[in-house]
């Protein structure tokens, strides 16, 4: 007795579907959930590897169709191998009766398209009024797809990127040239000659390294400031020097209990600079229970860790799309068993 | 950049190739690496859903080529949509590169597999050396398993089955005769009329329901018996009376660390009836560093929680004969993207 019928969706199909969703809303209302308590979401599960590792985040929001369990990997050697370093799938399940709907075989990007987005969502409450410049810390994938999400929410065609490889920094500038940011009329995309040029000239900064050692320096933090940090996911990074988030006059996080174990505050706090009573959630600021940026003075932080709200969202999105693309009778991969 | 190709295995085929598993010794090399500290395990992933539960279990062996994760479902409102009520898939990927190797569609069949071959494992190392009667409790699909897998390991064709429902007996027994088991030679298969008579009758048991309540009760428990304890693998299920557990011997689990917190031990514990550090772990028995059943006289209890290194082994060696029978040019289906 098994009627189970999946749909396995290539990562070519998944790039085009999630050109066509608006992810903003759809990702503010996963935190806004995650934050009213509406969500189910365990602690992240994890494999350390010897080339490795792994995080399996999973959960569903109440009231939904599905559950979603998401599978992502990074294993760094693999771009010598010429293979992706980031890797994964994220597969969708029925919450009425289990069954296993999608296995979206993304090998990362929906968990790259959601980070960014979540990029925007921070930078829309949080950035200063005008940006003057934005300044891209790193050079991967995830510098490349904030800096694409920023101009969705972001007036500002300025852009400084530094990354600790001088190599790498040319190379990315080089990749912005083949992507859809580079037709934006206007847009200055220069190299950042230290962390601390970038700091200085930049109102809006995004970190996506996965640096064991903070990049970010408070002897160069500027009034008015906003800083996203996304590359530490994972305990033993660290992008920002603690005493950043102990200036900062607002410090939030897409979780503040997942933001007790792992990235920029999880250090502030064991570094003694900062108390996890001060951290506001993202979706609290996102539903209007509490205030983000008040004045173009202060400075905020975002850590963004990542909730696995984000991957329900898109995953059920994706979803939904295929299921509505099936019943148009356009031909999908099936497995049916 | 992704040169991800992963096989999506279908239950068909999934069926197929377990048949030419030998199993027995696979499941019991996982075991002894569990034992020895060659795996990976971390603590299960767990959702409860309004409808159903899901676990997922996840890890690896080291020096092996894969990690693996499961994903069980249990919805029991399935079966009155004519859906089987356990479900989910197994995802195997490159322990060198991250890469998803094969999602096996298995719905169930392979943890259903591997939890009837632990079965057989534990009936190996600890039944008596003379099995008078088998005697099955519960009558869902794993007292069939169990059932049809102890054939490997005991000779005995007496059996005795018991059910809280006669209607859900009655509907077992006849369930096997439409399976190999029915063609085995002098097989006597009967309806036991009370759980005492079974305990009475019967030194190899083996329970497999999702009671909450304790089904075996001391007061009839016999020298010389066997128990295997199948179905709690929930903090919340209980089949055993805890003082069986304080009454036997020896008492062994498949997985120590597991036991603490869901299954029969756990229950014993908890009722101050047992004391974890008498426990011996499956593996030890498996690799000889501790002593199974000494006498026919001894009362064994074997609680068997379900541990990952089961599914990876059994996974490893699907995704082994899956590309074995691509090199030979065989087509499966296949996901490229």
């Amino acid at each position: 007795m098994n009627q189970n019928t999946s749909t396995t969706v290539d990562l070519e199909t998944i790039k085009t579907i999630v050109t066509t969703l608006d992810l903003i809303p759809l990702i503010e209302e996963g935190f806004a959930a995650y934050s009213n308590g509406q969500s189910v979401v365990p602690p992240v599960g994890e494999l350390q590897l010897d080339k490795g590792e792994v995080h399996i985040k999973y959960g569903f929001i109440e009231s939904q169709q599905f559950y979603v369990i998401k599978i992502a990997s990074g294993f760094y050697g693999n771009t010598e191998l010429g293979l992706s370093s980031s890797g994964g799938c994220i597969l969708v399940f029925s919450q009425e009766t289990g069954q296993l709907v999608n296995v979206l075989l993304d090998g990362g990007h929906l968990t790259d398209t959601r980070t960014a987005v979540a990029g925007a969502i921070v930078a829309k409450h949080l950035a200063p009024k005008k940006v003057n410049r934005i300044g891209i810390v790193g050079t991967g994938i995830q510098a490349l797809m904030q800096l694409n999400h920023l101009r969705n929410v972001v007036d500002c065609s300025d852009v400084l990127v530094w990354g600790r490889s001088p190599k790498s920094v040319q190379e990315f500038l080089a990749r912005v040239q083949t992507t859809e940011i580079a037709q934006e009329p206007g847009l200055q995309i220069c190299c950042a000659d230290s962390i601390k040029t970038l700091q200085r000239q930049c109102n809006l900064i995004v970190t996506t390294t996965p640096s064991c050692e903070p990049l970010l320096a408070v002897e160069h933090l500027q009034p008015g400031t906003h800083i996203t940090a996304v590359g530490s996911d994972m305990p033993e990074k660290q992008e920002l020097e603690s005493q950043i988030l102990a200036q900062a006059d607002i410090v939030v996080a897409d979780s503040i209990e997942q933001c007790k174990t792992r990235g920029e505050i999880a250090h502030a706090m064991q570094d003694g600079e900062f108390d996890n009573g001060d951290v506001i959630e993202l979706g609290d600021i996102i539903a209007g229970k509490k205030q983000g940026r008040t004045s173009d003075q202060q400075i905020t932080v975002a850590d963004l860790t990542g909730v696995a709200v984000q991957d329900i969202q898109i995953a059920t999105a994706v979803a939904n799309s295929v299921a509505k693309s099936r019943t148009k009778a356009k031909p999908l991969k099936r497995n049916r068993e």
